[in-house]
């Protein structure tokens, strides 16, 4: 079932040890959209500028998204450029360009308000709270924030999460935000706010999910090079989500698969994965979902005990 | 079936963010024997001071770890301080008095030559060595070792790697001794010098068995509250080559139930979340078999999938 994802589309810059790229396509919603593309329609939400490459455009269409929803505004596409540590745990930002997204105002096509799914990227907690208030009968919804939120508009990104049913940050923002540093007494603190379902990402160390009364935990893939770790947590997003669409999971019913959930962070885990292995979105110009599905029976073989 | 484990036998001085202890029973024998004792006979080999007290004593005995091997030297016991950082993902020594550790020389009662599981604590690789080598047919010996050894006493660490089956290390030290940054490849070069098995610890990200041609993962026990993390890495391996034994696994046989090892990272993972639950041995105090066994079915329902 079809899946709306807003968000950023951009151009980024990205150095880490393995080389240097000085622009390419990237942005959350480009990098959720791709991986959820594998598993289920996607429709995007985001503004990109007059500078937009006409063949990132087609990378997209070519995966089938729904690009209706795709805004152009006078003016440059967002941009942002960082370079990565020596083991690429940590990042420094270069340069961020808001350009045409300083003013995106998110706004939902006629053809996407009734889609059953959403996931909202990074961005402004009360510009996603006004995605959220233009669909009709969302079944599953939620997103991502940052510590830039939590720590500026708390309030505001208070307000965002009561309505969500799920959550997906990393470590540190899931400390920040409930003001824990043990995991899982953050969780439960989190879990308090509104998401029925959290997931904690650890970066190379794994995820965990977490739920009222119980949770999963599943390692990182054990990549012999990471070339590039941007949008490996947007990618992870879009195979969770992704998957969950087209799983046909309903927040409403009576209670959630929790075998459902786990496959999804399972996926999401290998779209993060697979995100890593090439610089930027490269990998999935050539990802099938046969290399996917082998990768999912990977995680089995090398957890299974 | 029995196992030798050889190492110090200490007093410890502790500080974590829950509290202080100036003196309590600690060693990396001492942790290994305790935690193995929950799976399978232990003999332990160690040297002690005459300050080593009745109770201590008393608390390895109760456990029935045979002790024959537990020299009484004149002077005093191997003492240790150290301090952890807030997180307790570092910790800093504070002293080191070696005592009557400095002239340890592992000699092997004439009853333990013959047991055929061997598990060496992190010494000297020398001596690691001299204690292998007053065996007769073991079948399954590894161990231990540290940054300290890998740097300072690289020739006399690769010649005792050479014969052992299993090494237990932590990613840092696997990363030194590999001089390789990524685990996968840390992993095979490492398993070029000797150990058919290798266990990397992840402190409280969990663990890694790597063999030839594959790997297994999981993820640290998610603990509400670690009070000291303090012989965790030894409670792993006492869990683990407890585990092993008691199954009577067989380096020598026709290739390793790779189940077998699953099952013992597991257990090893179990005894190490124990082990952080108090301050230095005190979970061993109480510990039950019921308890660890319930642990390890936890283990399963929080990463199947």
């Amino acid at each position: 079932m079809s899946l709306v994802v807003v968000g950023s589309v951009a151009y980024d810059g990205v150095e880490t040890p393995h080389g240097k790229v000085d622009r390419m396509l990237g942005g959350a919603a480009t990098y959720i959209a791709l991986s959820a593309s594998y598993f289920t329609p996607v429709k995007i939400v985001a503004v990109v500028g007059d500078d937009f490459a006409q063949e990132d455009h087609q990378l997209l269409a070519g995966r089938g998204i729904d690009l209706e929803g795709l805004e152009r505004a006078t003016g440059k596409t967002f941009f942002w450029a960082g370079v990565y540590s020596a083991d690429m745990n940590d990042r420094t930002t270069l340069r961020t360009d808001l350009n045409v997204f300083a003013d995106f105002q998110p706004k939902l096509p006629e053809s996407y308000r009734s889609a059953p799914y959403l996931v909202l990227g990074n961005i402004q907690p009360a510009l996603q709270n006004t995605v959220r208030a233009q669909m009709n009968g969302v079944r599953f919804a939620g997103g991502d924030t940052m510590n830039y939120w939590i720590q500026g508009f708390r309030d505001e990104l208070l307000e965002t999460l009561r309505h969500w049913d799920f959550l997906l940050i990393n470590d540190s923002e899931a400390r920040l935000l409930s003001d824990a540093h043990n995991l899982r007494r953050a969780a439960a603190k989190i879990l308090e706010m509104g998401p029925h379902t959290l997931v904690i990402k650890r970066g190379e160390y794994g995820a965990i999910l977490f739920r009222k009364d119980c949770h999963f935990m599943v390692p990182g893939y054990l990549l012999e090079d990471v070339f590039d770790p941007t949008g490996a947590g947007d990618s992870f997003a879009g195979g969770f989500i992704g998957y969950l669409a087209s799983a046909g999971i309903d927040a409403g019913s009576e209670g959630i698969d929790f075998q459902e959930l786990r496959r999804a962070v399972i996926y999401g885990s290998v779209m993060g994965s697979f995100c890593c292995e090439r610089f930027g979105v490269d990998r999935f110009r050539t990802l099938t979902r046969a290399e996917i599905d082998a990768r999912y029976d990977e995680f089995k073989t090398c957890t299974a005990f």
